[in-house]
């Protein structure tokens, strides 16, 4: 990365909800930023934690025991391995940390996998 | 990670500038906030990258070469090898993310060489 990354205006680059931008990277991990809103798909990481920062709004990452509901200015990392479905009622912005080549939909697939691309 | 991290809340855990701390883990990455005012010590680290998000106030990042300015949502990536020396005048707040085992002043070592403790 040759120079600083401002979010907010990579956010003006960004698709849909659930398009994801990839921003930098740090090693051999992307990282990215992504509109959220509505429900994503239940899916799981059989290889790597999964890193959620809340940038604006309100995201709830739900877990198959219970619902983990995050603002701005908190992150959640979910252990690999285990399913979860991120949902946001109204539109919020999320930093996303994970190994290149991981799938945003991780084991699920379907219509919601998308290749992220740099913005 | 068990449970969500609000940032704000651990920062009030944090010793003075320049004494990290660990909020969590990203696989073998540690995920650290740090306060910082004033200058750092020039070092580098020559087996990763090195990531910095702003979360309030300003951060200067020198570089041999030039300065890397960063406000509140800005983030840079220090490539592997590069020396840096980050700096900020008032307090400024960071979310930093390295490997396990990367000590905060790379090769230079020296009195502000902190062990990160886990908040």
């Amino acid at each position: 990365m040759d120079d600083k990354v401002n979010l907010d205006a990579k956010f003006e680059l960004l698709d849909g909800p659930y398009q994801p931008g990839i921003v930098g990277h740090l090693n051999n991990y992307k990282l990215q930023i992504a509109k959220l809103k509505g429900p994503f798909v239940w899916h799981k990481h059989d290889e790597t934690d999964d890193f959620f920062l809340v940038l604006s709004g309100h995201v709830t990452i739900h877990l198959r025991d219970r619902d983990v509901e995050l603002d701005p200015g908190e992150l959640f990392v979910v252990p690999r391995g285990v399913e979860h479905c991120p949902e946001a009622i109204e539109e919020a912005r999320v930093l996303l940390i994970e190994p290149d080549g991981t799938p945003n939909t991780g084991d699920a697939g379907g219509p919601m996998t998308a290749e992220p691309r740099l913005l």
